[in-house]
């Protein structure tokens, strides 16, 4: 007979491959579907969500939680209870009718922010936001009684468990007063060397022919995951099998290379994930701030460090069949083509330098609206107001290139934001471990051999999965919790050196 | 409150929206997963195969048929309850122990079947195979004792419903005393103009456009479908989104354009099943030997008549650019290339003169087997004499080209070989109904344009789905109960004259 780790276990197991059809579907949805197939695309994946989420909500789980306390486990089982039970709390804690609701009011808000953003229209936007932050905010109020969290770190809770508001407070405000004087900075050196333009028709096939040795260059392995196009580029799939995405413009090959190095390390994240663990929460990824930290350290860390970028550079020409004397070509003019700084309107086209502030405003915004401080009519004026202060950008009355640009709000997600900017400095805090514990590992970079370095974060990072908290993940791969100094440090010296 | 019609259409709403994931991720596994991804995604399949199935035999199914009978329903209501009921019989009618016997011998069974057969290796096969026929037998008896019917017929009504061995034979001999004789006066009528080699270097980029092309011109809907590549083509997906595949090597364009034209026609007939009646059975397509008439009336009956080859040559010469006084691209070559009658071994690349005689074979040797009147060591000789008779072939120690050619013994799908036979008869008599109604369809098709065929076959056939029996439908839409005469006389016609 079964003991309740081994039903546990066992209905993970269960839920996990549900997760993975689920996951296949959404990739086919956002990747390969005719959109005739959409309506009942979506009227499928909801019904299989409701299978999973009642799986996950079943009470069995608490009764088999509680009857695990007589048990002997070992560290990775005993962790694994942890993680579920987290889990279960988080999943659980909600009235189903309030969950019903959110889901509606998203659903509705998405699908008029693509109409809103295309229309400049904030009017028509407004109504359908204060829906989704007057929901969220339910939702908050009952995540903070379960857990004596604030509001707002109750849902930051669901993304970046252990993080609070008050600690980020303290890394941005290192950044707010130390970004836009470093950007001031570096505009104006940068303006001395301008950009040499390089023709404008990149076949589409030679694109993903460097994106593809790319990958394999990095370290993804071809034989559990693939490349292929959608509108935005993502990582999805499952362990074994991950399929991430970029898009192609003829126009310019520079995004759409970077989106796949960004994603390859997202997914490598993903490849290297404790084995044998199908389906168990101690298995997956850390947290959403950790998972960003791996594809920024591959994208920003070595992606655009001056060794690899060198190393590139041939391999970029070889790809197009042009040689380093025609205009723009050069190692040079590629090297500043990818670490060109620019004060933006748009948080996705953001270089590292400015996107740390594009995070900030949203997540000063979004606190102060979960918190109840802040309505959704003043959005406008805060974001009009943070964006002349933070990157000297007029955005008033331009909706679509200002509030309008991310549908995050719209789809519910209040506590997201900030872990793309907790995940660059993760990325800098990590490379520079890596870095101490291989001191040969930037020449590596620079000969295209990323074997070390992979190696090391299969070891330090991957292969955790969530068996530490977030803090300890970082104690032990870089002796030390989240420190903003880091990435402080890697703008500094590249940007300004 | 709902009343139990209601309930009924819900339930098999959800049933059809889970086998809309399956279906989905069933494409990806032969299209898109790379190999690394196959345990992790089989295990996922058989647990969201054990959700549906267990979804399929819920005691309230049989609780709100039993409810039904008091309430007031439409014909297409009425017909929806009579499918919902037969299968419903169906799938609960055998325990589930033996279920899951069958399903593990299959298994094991096709996967030695893959090693078997390259190694011409039936030694090895022959216990494995004598245990798929052991519990085939056992289900059979179940089934029967359900049904009345007789043990063969019981495994053939779940893939034509309705349909008798006691017809088959009737309708099948006819073939068998007709076939060989036609056989013998086509290929030597063919002999005097021998088909003229056109090269062997297709581009597959260009063959794929070539399909596309011709995909559009019969009426396949690309809102609703695509065109991949697999192992075997074959049409999947949903009625939404219908995916078809098929296969290309740079030899030959011949056979590849030709399964995509056959597969057109089983996706169009899944584009065209009556709207609205999503997950419901009434909803779905009649039977197997239905869905393949729909193939091979496209294939064969449209796809192979001279004016649509006159039609395509030029479309074909126009694609891969070259003209028609190269060697071999004449139209009257094109036309002898898509005609060619051939004694050969293999079913699935047979010409639509000798493939009955294939499945005759089959048929012949799997309905002694069901019914216990051989056994599976007796399989290599009874296959010999067969070919040797029907096809003037030697295949005593061929295995490899004889009797472990198909997999369908070893996945346990016996009943499922006359349905090809009976989908050409059928295919025969509904064009040959189309013809009488619309005199000039074989000019419009000579002009590539399917309209007035497919809105037909719309009418007549794909949007009937399940409301008629496979006898009915064939009545209403050709004036008929099936008959083997429209077969042979298009046969005659075809090749003869």
């Amino acid at each position: 007979m079964k003991n309740a780790y081994e039903r546990l276990t066992e209905h993970f197991q269960k839920v996990g491959d549900l997760d993975h059809v689920y996951s296949i579907s959404s990739w086919d949805e956002a990747t390969m579907m005719p959109e005739g197939g959409g309506t009942a695309r979506g009227q499928a994946m909801a019904t299989l969500g409701v299978v999973i989420h009642e799986m996950q909500c079943s009470e069995k789980i608490g009764e088999w939680l509680d009857a695990c306390s007589n048990l002997d486990l070992d560290d990775w089982q005993a962790a694994n209870i942890r993680e579920i039970k987290r889990e279960y709390d988080s999943v659980t804690c909600l009235p189903s009718d309030l969950v019903h609701a959110a889901s509606l009011a998203s659903s509705r808000s998405e699908q008029a922010w693509r109409k809103c953003r295309a229309n400049n229209d904030w009017q028509t936007m407004q109504p359908l936001l204060e829906e989704v932050v007057n929901l969220a905010r339910q939702s908050a109020v009952v995540r903070s009684e379960k857990t004596g969290l604030s509001l707002y770190d109750s849902l930051l809770e669901t993304y970046e468990p252990g993080m609070r508001s008050g600690k980020i407070d303290l890394l941005f405000s290192g950044l707010k007063d130390f970004l836009p004087d470093l950007i001031e900075q570096v505009v104006e050196k940068q303006s001395r060397t301008p950009l040499v333009p390089m023709g404008n028709n990149f076949a589409i096939d030679k694109q993903r022919d460097l994106g593809i040795k790319v990958m394999g260059i990095l370290g993804f392995d071809f034989d559990h995951g693939r490349l292929d196009v959608s509108h935005h580029p993502f990582c999805g799939g499952v362990q074994q099998d991950v399929r991430i995405t970029t898009r192609y413009t003829t126009e310019n090959f520079v995004e759409s290379l970077m989106a796949v190095v960004h994603e390859t390390g997202h997914a490598m994240y993903e490849q290297g994930r404790p084995k044998g663990w199908d389906g168990q929460p101690v298995g997956v990824a850390r947290s959403s701030g950790v998972h960003e930290s791996q594809s920024l350290l591959m994208e920003m860390q070595a992606g655009r460090s001056p060794e690899f970028l060198k190393f590139l550079a041939p391999v970029i020409r070889e790809n197009f069949g042009v040689s380093d004397d025609e205009a723009g070509w050069s190692d040079d003019n590629l090297h500043r083509l990818y670490t060109r700084v620019e004060r933006g309107l748009i948080r996705v086209d953001a270089d590292e330098v400015s996107y740390p502030l594009h995070v900030i405003l949203r997540y000063e915004i979004e606190k102060e609206l979960i918190e109840g401080n802040v309505q959704v009519a003043d959005i406008p004026e805060l974001w009009n107001s943070k964006m002349a202060e933070y990157l000297q950008r007029d955005t008033r009355g331009d909706y679509k290139n200002g509030c309008l640009q991310d549908v995050h709000w719209n789809a519910g997600l209040f506590g997201y934001f900030p872990t793309y900017t907790l995940g660059a400095m993760m990325a800098a805090q990590i490379f520079a471990a890596a870095r101490r514990a291989m001191p040969g590992v930037l020449d590596d970079i620079g000969r295209g051999a990323f074997g070390n370095l992979l190696d090391w974060l299969r070891e330090n990072v991957h292969s955790k999965g969530s068996y530490h908290s977030v803090s300890d993940l970082l104690v032990s791969a870089t002796g030390e919790d989240l420190n903003e100094a880091f990435f402080v440090n890697h703008l500094k010296q590249r940007y300004l050196a």
